[in-house]
C-alpha cells in the first residue's frame, strides 16, 4: 500500500510507500540506475513463466499459438486498484490513499528486443494493447489521468515492457502543459501544439522525420540532449482515440526514430512517455494535444536539474535533429 | 556561449550551448553520472595548480600561508558575465543570451575531503565565502536569483567544490515555492515554512536534529529517500544576510547531518541546494523563507519522475528521520 502526500508549498503529490518501506540496506551497494542488469534469474515475463505473474488483463494472441503482447497487473504497483481515497488531514498536511491502476505491458515474448529492431506489426500490437486497456480503464470514474511510460533498458527486468497507469490526480508535468496550452488558447484561440507543428514544418531545421500523420522533431527548448517529441499533425487531445490508420503510421514513426537513435548513439538507454489529456468529461481538456516525449538517459545534469528545475542542454536541438535526419 | 530558450508551453527556461556543442561521440561510452571518477589527471583545484584556473574572485587565507577556500570563475560556465541579454523572438519562440555569473567555490585545499569529516571551522569559511560572493554579485542589477549547488562526489572533479550562480531569471522550482508561499500567506497571513517548522517541532517524528537556529528534518512529502531540509527557525528570506552566529550554528548542523548520512548509507552520493529569495528590491519576496534541500543520488526513479513530474518514494520520511536521529 502507498499514500499520496501533498507537498504543501508547490502542491506536488508524492507517492510514499508505507508498508514494506525501504531502509538503508535496500540502497546498498549503490547501483547506477540505468546499467543493464542481467541477474540470471528466471524472467517472469518470458513465455512459459506466466504463472509467476498475476493473471493478464489483456492479451494479443500470436498466430500459431501463444501471445504476442500480454498486459498484467504490476505485482509492485505505485497505485492500487482496491479501496477508498480516504482524503484526510495529517496536522497541517494533506494525504490520501494512492488509488489507481498500474499494469505492465509485456511488449513481446522475446527477452531481448526493442523498438529499433521490432517489426512494425509488433509495435502496432503494443499500441493496440495500450488503447484497449485505456478504453477499459476510462470507465472507472475515480481516475483522472492516464500515463504510459517505458524505460529502456528496464530498471528491474530487461524483458521489453512498459508501464500503464491510471492515476487519481493530474501529475504536475501534464498540469503545467495544460496551463500553458490554455493560456495560449485564451490569447490566440489556437492550439499551441498545432502552431508548433506548423512552425517546425516551415523551419525544417529541427524536424527528424515526418509521416502521414505524425511529426517527429527536436523541440526548440530541448531540456535534454536528443530530446524528441512525436506529435500527431491533426489536433487530438486523447491518445486512446487513435484509429487503426494512426496506429500503423505511429508504429513506423517509432521504429524509425529508435533505429536512428540506436545507430547514432550505439544503443542508448532511453525513456518514453505518452502525454495525453486528463480523462472523464469534467477533467478532459479539448485544448490539449496528445504526444510522445522521449529522453535519452545520457549526459544527465542530475544535481543541477534537481536543485533548480532549470535545465542545461549541451546539444542544440538543430544539431540533434540534423544528426538523426541524415541517418535515413 | 549559451542561450536561454523558453519552452513555450510550460514556460520553462533552458540553457542551450550553441558554441562547442556536444555531439554523439561526447556521450560515448555511457558513464553513470554519479560514479566517482579519478582520472589520474592533475587536479586544477589542488594547491600549487592555481595557474590552471582563472584568477580568483575571493579567497579565505589559511593561517601559515596559502588558502583555505578559493572562489574562481567557472571555465565552462552555464551563464557568462559579459554581454547583453538581446531578448528576441525566433519564429514563435523566445530566446535571450544566458547572461549571469557562474563561479566555483573550492571548499578546501584537500583533494579528498567532505562535510562529514571537515572541521566545522572549515565549513564556516565556505559559508562565509558564499555570503561574500553573493553580497558582491547582488550589486549587478541584471541578476534576479542566486543559486548555490553542490554535488558530492563532483561529476567532473572529485576535489570538493560547489557551484555559485547568479541568474537573470527565476528558476521554476524557486518560482513554484514562491507561488505556494504567497498563496498561503494571502490566506493565513503567516509564512508556510514557519508553520511547517512549528508543526515538525511539535510532532517530532520527522525531526533529525535541532540546533539553536536551525531545524533539520525529513519533509512530510519527501520526494526522494532520505530527502532532508535545513531551515532557519526564524523567518528570513535571504541566505546571504546570515550573521556570524548563524554561520557557526549552520556549520554544526551541516557537519552533523552529513556525518549521519555517511554512517547510515556508507558514503552516499548527494546533492545540496540553497533555496533563497530572488534578489533586487523588485524581485525579492519577504514572504519567502530561505533553506537548504539535500537529496541522495540513490534509488532514483529517473524515468518516472521525468515522465510525469510525479515522485515515488519508497522510504517514508518518518523512517528516514528515525534512522538518522538515532545515529547521534
Amino acid at each position: 500500500m502507498a499514500e499520496l502526500r501533498r507537498e504543501p508549498i508547490t502542491r506536488t503529490w508524492v507517492v510514499v510507500t508505507t508498508d514494506n518501506p525501504k531502509g538503508p540496506s535496500d540502497y546498498l551497494p549503490f547501483k547506477p540506475p540505468y546499467q543493464p542488469q542481467e541477474t540470471g534469474e528466471v524472467c517472469p515475463f518470458c513465455p512459459g513463466h506466466e504463472a509467476m505473474t498475476p493473471k493478464e488483463t489483456f492479451m494479443v494472441s500470436r498466430e500459431g499459438g501463444g501471445w504476442a503482447v500480454r498486459v498484467i497487473p504490476n505485482k509492485f504497483p505505485f497505485f492500487h486498484i482496491e479501496g477508498e481515497f480516504d482524503r484526510r488531514p495529517e496536522g497541517m498536511y494533506d494525504v490520501m490513499e494512492a488509488i489507481g491502476a498500474h499494469e505492465i505491458v509485456v511488449e513481446t515474448p522475446e527477452h531481448k528486443q526493442h523498438f529499433a529492431f521490432m517489426e512494425t506489426q509488433q509495435i502496432e500490437k503494443i499500441l493496440r494493447a495500450y488503447r484497449e486497456r485505456l478504453t477499459d480503464l476510462e470507465k472507472d470514474q475515480r481516475f483522472q489521468q492516464f500515463l504510459i511510460l517505458k524505460n529502456y533498458p528496464g530498471v528491474f527486468n530487461r524483458h521489453p515492457h512498459s508501464h500503464l497507469m491510471a492515476m487519481p490526480v493530474i501529475p504536475r508535468r501534464i498540469d503545467e502543459e495544460i496551463d500553458g496550452a490554455l493560456d495560449y488558447y485564451q490569447r490566440k484561440e489556437r492550439c499551441i501544439f498545432c502552431d508548433i507543428i506548423k512552425e517546425e514544418i516551415a523551419m525544417r531545421k529541427r524536424v527528424i522525420l515526418e509521416t502521414v500523420h505524425f511529426l517527429v522533431f527536436s523541440p526548440f527548448a530541448s531540456r535534454y540532449p536528443f530530446e524528441t517529441w512525436i506529435v500527431p499533425k491533426k489536433h487530438t487531445p486523447d491518445f486512446h482515440q487513435i484509429d487503426e490508420e494512426g496506429i500503423e503510421d505511429l508504429s513506423v514513426a517509432l521504429q524509425s526514430l529508435f533505429l536512428r537513435l540506436h545507430k547514432l548513439l550505439s544503443d542508448p538507454p532511453y525513456s518514453l512517455a505518452f502525454h495525453t489529456s486528463p480523462i472523464q468529461s469534467r477533467f478532459r481538456r479539448s485544448e490539449y494535444h496528445w504526444h510522445i516525449e522521449t529522453r535519452l538517459r545520457i549526459g544527465l545534469r542530475e544535481g543541477f536539474e534537481w536543485g533548480t528545475g532549470f535545465f542545461v542542454n549541451p546539444t542544440p536541438p538543430e544539431d540533434a535533429a540534423a544528426y538523426l535526419r541524415e541517418l535515413d
